[in-house]
């Protein structure tokens, strides 16, 4: 299956999907600096919490490949390394993926075995070090997107079964996929296996306001891929269930996770509460992918979880390539323009969080989590020990 | 009360609106003759099927008001009147509220008293019986919205008036206010009077995708009108139910109506359906405005209405004011931009139907209707006969 890459990587060579020229353009960017790596995700070219630290991680294992590290002495090139993450950091510092993926990057650097070893021995063991656990990140986040998407159509299957038709169609919201990962995606990643495996009708996707990450980017996936899909509105999912759920089968709601809490309450782009609610009204499925990264046990419920509450203009204004008036579209044309009453109050929280009640399922990487009997979901069999990359 | 008016008028003089200018400019046209009354509508600078036919009939009574009519018969002053109103019904072909509007007044004119009249008293008689019933449709109107402002206010403050805080906050969709009227309008208007009355904590409007009437044109009635309120996006609805319902005593979600049909099932633009599981989902009334004339008794259910689909670029594309670098905006420079993927297909339907076991109470100018113990809306206490204007 011809897969979207938003990441191609080979050793010494790494090229970047250009997210801001999407869907208009299909453009790479060769990335082979911290530098250029920083400018990247800074001016988000790149997005997405596992593409951002995958980003940063292979850049510098290029710039260390192709000779960019002129220490001599261990301590020096050690330093070196450290130095060069430290700097990659800044580049988006809230992002926990990132500096997660860099603490691990550095305790690799020091963990290459130097014993009996003299320079340039010693260097390039501690440079292959580094490379090697850079590789592995990529390696094992798209390992775990691929197990998510099995874990997930597996047990989708499992429900419809018994159906006439055993081919579901499925909504999902927001950028879940390749785009924001090292490939295959989470929830969207669900949704590709099903239709590898034959058991998708159709994909629905929202354009998911104010950001539209929906009608750019999952939609610019599912038309690459040559998958069955349909956009609509946030406000349209409602009447798609209503009017189309027996016909066309919509089998479940499939939606990522920003964070999973202890009880299940899901924190996730705004929008897919109301997608829960509507989803248990019509009797729909509603499934969470999330990596085990994503659960956050020192958090009991979803009330824990505070929002983040973004500026008016994202709801009152919008940017996008101009149309011109034959209808043709210039990607290297953009224009913002204003599509609200300026002057208008706006409350713009980025997420809302779903209660554990309208969840029927929340998938890992390490398996598919149901809840007990006493209707609260129990992670242990997923997370035997706390599990960071 | 300072309240909007799109439709400004005194006899000789018509003032509308011009609503494509809006948000960012408020701007009146003179419309004096059919031909500007056709290219006012033609051109969507008046919308809002109320506010098109009030429109067409009043810039024909100034026309007359002003001398156009040659004519020196009764019966070529009727012919004269009957194919202006031919000509302005070409405007909008299909817009019932024209068409039904057109048809009064043509026997309006033909009403007049002629007995004992001759030459030019007769011709007289004729334009002021046509002139008075085009007033008659605009002062009708404002009449009917102001009722329903008071019916629903009082239902509303019925429901309430045990509460602690009798003041409650409400939701609404797209837009129903003066804009689409003669004034006041019919949801916005039970909001303003809820306003008026003090009982009135805090409105919320959706921006209403794909055409954002309530972004555009909602948010600025209610600007103008300084009543205190916040724009969200559609899919922001749940979310301000589950973190505010209570602190912000969100105890209404009002919306208009296409068309109710006999069991009380209703159409209205798309989304209205989302928000009556949402509200139902957290114990918030759902409130329906509509005047009789909306009721259609000849189809039985929702199942009996035709829904129907517009093109992708509403979705796929976006028109606005252009945003300047520095942020500013100029009202006459426009640009329609490309914000989703243009390959991808579309599902966008203009309305949707929202079951009656949703609906709590629907307010016409003749009174609200509630469902009775068979759990059946009756509308025999509105519409003691068929009324039309």
């Amino acid at each position: 299956m011809a897969t979207l890459q938003a990441i191609k990587y080979s050793r010494g060579k790494l090229l970047v999907l250009d997210q801001l020229r999407l869907p208009h353009e299909h453009h790479y960017d060769e990335v082979s600096t911290a530098e250029e790596a920083f400018d990247c995700i800074r001016s988000m070219r790149v997005r997405g919490a596992p593409a951002i630290a995958i980003v940063a991680a292979l850049a510098h294992a290029v710039e260390l490949h192709n000779g960019s590290c002129t220490a001599t002495t261990p301590e020096d090139t050690i330093a070196y390394i450290e130095s060069r993450l430290d700097f990659l950091k800044e580049s988006r510092p809230t992002a926990v993926d990132l500096s997660n993926a860099i603490a691990l990057l550095k305790l690799a650097a020091r963990a290459a075995k130097l014993e009996g070893l003299a320079h340039p021995e010693a260097k390039e063991a501690i440079l292959n070090s580094y490379i090697e656990a850079a590789e592995n990140i990529l390696a094992k986040d798209l390992e775990n997107n691929t197990s998510i998407g099995s874990f997930g159509a597996a047990w989708l299957q499992q429900q419809f079964d018994a159906s006439p038709d055993r081919r579901i169609s499925v909504l999902t919201h927001c950028n879940t996929g390749s785009l924001a990962t090292s490939g295959h995606g989470t929830a969207l990643g669900i949704i590709r296996t099903l239709h590898a495996r034959g058991l998708l009708r159709h994909a629905y996707c929202t354009e998911t306001r104010p950001y539209n990450q929906g009608s750019r980017l999952t939609s610019f996936e599912l038309v690459f891929e040559g998958i069955p899909a349909t956009l609509v509105t946030d406000s349209m999912a409602g009447a798609l269930f209503a009017q189309h759920r027996e016909r066309m089968n919509i089998g479940a709601v499939i939606v990522g996770a920003d964070r999973v809490v202890r009880n299940g309450d899901t924190a996730n782009k705004i929008g897919t509460y109301a997608l829960a609610v509507l989803a248990r009204h019509h009797g729909i499925k509603f499934v969470v992918a999330a990596p085990t990264t994503s659960i956050d046990l020192d958090t009991e419920t979803g009330a824990g979880i505070k929002i983040e509450e973004r500026k008016p203009e994202e709801l009152t204004q919008i940017s996008g390539a101009v149309v011109n008036a034959d209808g043709s579209i210039d990607p290297s044309r953009t224009a913002r323009v204003a599509i609200a009453d300026q002057r208008i109050a706006v409350w713009n929280p980025a997420f809302d969080v779903t209660p554990h009640a309208l969840i029927d399922a929340i998938v890992t990487e390490r398996g598919t989590v149901v809840k007990g009997a006493d209707g609260r979901f129990d992670f242990s069999q997923v997370l035997p020990e706390r599990w960071r990359w």
